[in-house]
């Protein structure tokens, strides 16, 4: 396989390593995968996180370790091992589906191998293009907040909503960047303060709460996320947090923006009614976790409300960017009579 | 002077004790304030907090520690190095500069003892007719979200806002109590739900961002929040946070309450244009503290946006319960004509 280098993920003499993200942001450790049972905890440990990135992570793990002399059976075994990893990521069974379906003509690992580091470069060129369309539209925005992760820490690339705002720093005017820490497990402070502080793009992090008061001010012009998934009416799920900053945007006259691979759009999904929102564990929100430490930071044995995503409505939502280009939520709706 | 007891501060046998405030919620740790310095420690570094409690605390220090045989010049020091311990906490100077006019008469200690003894009672009264007000407003109530500390940690009685929830839960329904963690100092995880779980009242935490989630799906009736100022127009600073709430709660048409000792109103202060707003240290965005310990969650030397309260505008309030009862905001401007 190429030797492949990103923020979060190297291949390099086909050995596969991947930065754990649950040791930033003060410790910058790899792990190299070399053992299904690795790979299977780093993604079930969180180890490696964004749907895009663990489906990259997973088609070029699997070409790299589905040897010539396993069976069939055996590969099979091995990419239901991962998908059955993280359910909820539609990516990576979507990614891994793709090695599923060539297992049942007869190829080489070679052919694997063309496959995977294709799942690699196509991430790298969808985060392009959002990037690309994205900082054409926000090109004129002097003050933007951004919440949760979306950069090179969630993809194999720029990422999405955070590619935007990358691009946007590097290529036109230099806006002032607001990073909300996203509680309760702060992707914001962790991993996109650190990111943009890799990448020398200056920032300023905020708590969730004071976002509000920014806009109060005057000082955004724009709030740009990433999406979980796109429903066909345009509602979207994404990070807890996601619906408040919806609705503050609104309030105040500021542009709402998803940024988000066209494949995020799930046609099946009519509304936002019909995604089911999973609640997560109090510990979550009575103890604060960061670069493998954690404290506590309410009573033990507090109950906490703590659903990990929630939907913001259509309604809410100025423009989604996507790969192909600028989309209205009412453009989404003819997707449904192709 | 009499034995007192309140849940963060005690007289027993002429010894001032002051719960450490900075220890909760892992630890209950009681600081003997037994001489000048000690005093000033703890309320300079946070350990006593809540301006009705800070000042009540300080006049108690007084009369039980300026002894009759310092000259009326020794006292005016004591008093003095106690009002400049903390500048901004209004009720502070106001009770000691009581004590101040008693000294430009002659008269013993006996005399600021019972003083002091008042302020203490006062204070209890105080917040029983808020609770009695609010709680009579509020008895429908199903579910209700507050944010900070603004109970018996933050006063000698059971507290301003969170005395009204909980007399709400002690005389009538008992309404769902949501909790806001309240980042970055963490009032509302490390001390009302601390506060709650002592007085054996259910609750619920969750993160600042998570109350428009519950607002969405109607689960809020209430928000009800302290304040640190209210303007001669019914504008309001408070905790940061505040706003953002207080437009999320407008957007969702739910009633936003401010609940306050009526010597909150300042009438020089016309609107909260006036009020300017103290930015805090970065590390207490990019480190979290509680019960005296800390964690890194975003990278060294993050920039942070962090002021440490903020106005919200009349508008957005529903009504003030004060302990003289139910006012609007077109209510306050009449007190001016007094």
């Amino acid at each position: 396989m190429k030797n492949l280098n990103s923020t979060a993920l190297k291949v390099s003499e086909n050995q596969l390593w991947i930065l754990d993200q649950t040791q930033l942001p003060k410790n910058e450790r790899w792990v190299l995968c070399d053992s299904l049972s690795i790979m299977l905890d780093v993604i079930k440990s969180l180890k490696v996180r964004g749907a895009p990135l663990i489906g990259v992570a997973a088609s070029l793990f699997f070409a790299l370790h589905g040897k010539q002399e396993n069976t069939a059976e055996e590969l099979i075994f091995i990419l239901d091992e991962l998908i059955n990893s993280r359910p909820t990521a539609v990516n990576l069974s979507f990614l891994l589906n793709e090695h599923k379906k060539l297992l049942s003509t007869k190829v080489n690992m070679e052919t694997h191998i063309a496959l995977a580091e294709r799942h690699f470069f196509d991430d790298c060129q969808l985060c392009e293009n959002i990037a690309s369309h994205g900082s054409n539209l926000l090109k004129n925005k002097q003050g933007i907040i951004t919440h949760c992760n979306t950069g090179s820490l969630a993809t194999a690339g720029v990422g999405t909503a955070l590619g935007v705002i990358k691009k946007l720093y590097l290529n036109q005017t230099k806006p002032a960047i607001y990073v909300d820490e996203t509680r309760p497990l702060l992707q914001g402070s962790r991993l996109t303060a650190w990111e943009l502080m890799q990448a020398q793009i200056p920032y300023q992090l905020i708590c969730d709460n004071m976002a509000a008061n920014l806009m109060r001010q005057g000082k955004i012009d724009a709030v740009i996320v990433g999406a979980d998934r796109i429903c066909r009416n345009g509602d979207f799920a994404n990070k807890i947090g996601t619906y408040g900053l919806a609705v503050l945007a609104h309030y105040h006259n500021i542009p709402f923006y998803v940024a988000a691979p066209m494949t995020t759009v799930d046609l099946h999904c009519t509304s936002g009614d019909s995604i089911s929102i999973e609640q997560r564990d109090s510990c979550e929100v009575s103890f604060v976790h960061s670069s493998g430490e954690r404290l506590q930071i309410a009573p033990l044995n507090t109950l906490a409300y703590n659903p990990a995503f929630e939907v913001t409505p259509a309604h809410l939502v100025t423009s989604y960017i996507f790969d192909t280009g600028i989309f209205k939520s009412s453009d989404l709706n003819k997707f449904n009579d192709v």
